[in-house]
């Protein structure tokens, strides 16, 4: 039954009921963690063999290349092409870098900022205030580079095929303080979404009053399918912004965190030749080579973008048992409560819930009390401020399946609780 | 018989069989390399069982951390441990890294660029021009990063103990400008000079006129001995530092990567616990953390400072034969000529070589003319500009012995072919 509708007694027996439950699963003591997107144990350890790929000094001799010695700056030619066919990128525009795409992200920004780009080459610290266009919900780590370099963070709220593209196409063509936007086009963190062909186009054809506007566009889970027909290939930025003529716009990243492994694994960048460049004369002042040996080993690993196919079927085994059973416990204990909404996502790594506003804090305390760890209320928002404070993410990859369908159970009953609260003023 | 010395007819006469010399090696058509300091194939060689030191996902657990996820911002804890055993610091004063210290030292300075210091946090960008000193001859990487940023680099003279200290007292103690300081205090790059005792005391006490005055000690060769009864052990900066309430200047730096691999070692960097706080609080933002499996791996292939030590003397073994046969053929070809003046070394990676002022591009051209590859001359001061035209940085360590012969054969011969051509006019 609908929360909004009972009456004030219906109400109260209904929250009577669900707090003798909630101090049941108190006193177990749980100790379940839904906070962030890390791959279980089981799917580490799909990745067994990646250890042991390269076992002495003869595999580690790559194409002529000794990838135990210095060099090579923008990467393995042969981790440059699994990447190239992975993100369907011309090679001669991929560089493939160390263990995290993140630190890519922040590094191109940090370029941005002190140096300018490859076109206007104007630092942005100079310029006073940038702002960067964020949809939200959104992932916290973009979030917090934009405010620690202290950008002002415009929220672009998130339809089902991407970023409200109107609210886009507006900010960024009247003001040439919108310097950029972050954007996860294929299941975004947290909902799931999948950008629409449309989306893509108006991204590649936008009107930017900035000259050096940037579009971050963080393809983090471009293999990781999970189950139904979903996208598996979504329209590639690059190739319309080269038909545009705009591809200097467009930083594009991706890596094998979710792949192999979240410490260890390979990260990688496809940009414009001016940009390659461009980052290329900038990064030989702050590194002589990327770890080629751990590249290599993802290139013997894998062999070619087939191979990495294959093995994310082995994640999406993993994987879509943990989807499943989140969102059947959201249909069994919510559907028809109002104490929330959701997407049903066909990939990537989250369920993102909207609760009834103004509960998701008092739920993310619920569950904390409980034993039962979500990602903060608010961290999907830039600044940690989302302001209907309705929107949480759930990460089901990391607990095993028992523990996850605990978890979820404490979840539903905290939701409701707060919806319950929140009802009886 | 020295050159300058010679009557006229002697010149020419030298010159001729000198040239005559040279056009035979030339012809030979050498492919030769001594400009990089890479590890020889030998070198790499030595850490074979680096490659499989982790080789299941059992082996991947370390004190009940999976290296394989994702996490650990500071590094493995097993990790700092070694560089704190190594660097003789304490463990909460080290950060373990990526693979390259070159990089940790850039992402320093651009925090200190963009952010200010922990202490007067101000951001060094926001200040007009800044100064940095620059021992010299010196890195060419360290230069580079100082080019970048605008920085007016101030070149410091490399005394047989040190940078001269009277000259960085002044300018550190007079111009709040000056900002700081690169040092390479162990088998200095390229001299291979020890800082003394008094000379590492004087920095930790320096009074500098900036309050966020810093000093990016580059302790690249820190177990890199190679013969004689050389300093096993420096004096530690640090704990001097801390005697004299002066640590928050100072930022440590050490690597693996001419200990195992250049290209997937282990860097590392030691710091007052404000700038522990300082750099974990930026590099959150940049990074979730290190690759921690080959961390581990150089935790399991060395277990500890004396596994790392009993593994330097194995790298010596190697250089040695190297460093001597370097020094010999200077010694017997040039000895008495005037041609050139070198230091010699009991560790590091290079010979630095004075040649008769002005004469230093010339060797390289004509060294570069007959197959042999050196680093640009200049590279070794700032802005690539040598006033003297003199000083060249030899690199033995990656060439096999009989092709380091010949490449000091020529060198040699084009070493006197240029102090003939300078003394003749």
């Amino acid at each position: 039954m609908e929360i909004s509708k009972m009456t004030r007694e219906q109400m109260a027996e209904e929250k009577h009921r669900l707090e003798k439950e909630y101090e049941a699963w108190k006193s177990k003591g749980l100790k379940l963690d839904m906070s962030r997107g890390k791959p279980s144990k089981l799917q580490l350890d799909l990745s067994e063999g990646l250890l042991t790929a390269v076992k002495d000094s003869a595999e580690a001799i790559d194409e002529g290349t000794d990838t135990r010695n210095y060099g090579v700056l923008d990467g393995l030619p042969s981790c440059r092409r699994l990447f190239a066919e992975l993100l369907d990128a011309p090679v001669e525009n991929v560089i493939a870098g160390g263990n995290a795409s993140l630190t890519m992200m922040y590094d191109t920004m940090l370029r941005l900022w002190v140096f300018g780009d490859s076109v206007v080459q104007r630092p942005w610290s100079s310029e006073g205030k940038i702002k960067w266009l964020c949809p939200a919900p959104g992932y916290d780590r973009h979030f917090a580079i934009c405010e620690q370099l202290g950008m002002e963070m415009i929220t672009v709220p998130m339809l089902d095929d991407g970023p409200d593209m109107d609210m886009v196409e507006r900010l960024a063509g009247e003001d040439a303080a919108v310097k950029g936007i972050w954007c996860v086009p294929k299941y975004s963190n947290p909902e799931g979404k999948v950008y629409s062909d449309e989306v893509i186009r108006r991204f590649a054809n936008l009107k930017t009053a900035a000259e050096d506007f940037k579009i971050f566009w963080d393809n983090a889970y471009v293999v990781h399918h999970v189950s139904g027909d979903g996208a598996e290939d979504i329209l590639d930025l690059f190739a319309e912004c080269k038909k545009a003529g705009t591809e200097d716009r467009l930083f594009e990243f991706a890596s094998t965190s979710k792949i192999t492994y979240p410490g260890a694994g390979v990260a990688a960048m496809v940009c414009s030749d001016r940009n390659i460049a461009w980052s290329k004369k900038i990064m030989t002042v702050q590194m002589i080579g990327p770890d080629k040996i751990n590249q290599l080993r993802h290139v013997r690993y894998f062999k070619n973008a087939a191979g990495v196919r294959e093995h994310m079927r082995k994640h999406a085994a993993l994987m879509k048992p943990k989807f499943d059973l989140v969102i059947n416990k959201l249909e069994q204990q919510l559907g028809g409560t109002g104490a929330g909404s959701w997407y049903v996502p066909q990939g990537g790594y989250f369920v993102s819930f909207n609760a009834m506003p103004g509960c998701a804090k008092r739920i993310n305390e619920l569950c904390k009390a409980a034993g039962v760890k979500m990602t903060d209320a608010g961290a999907t928002y830039p600044y940690g401020k989302d302001p209907q404070d309705s929107n949480l993410r759930i990460a089901p990859s990391m607990p095993p399946l028992e523990e996850l369908a605990d978890a979820m159970e404490v979840f539903c009953i905290c939701a409701r609780l707060a919806a319950l609260e929140k009802c009886m003023g």
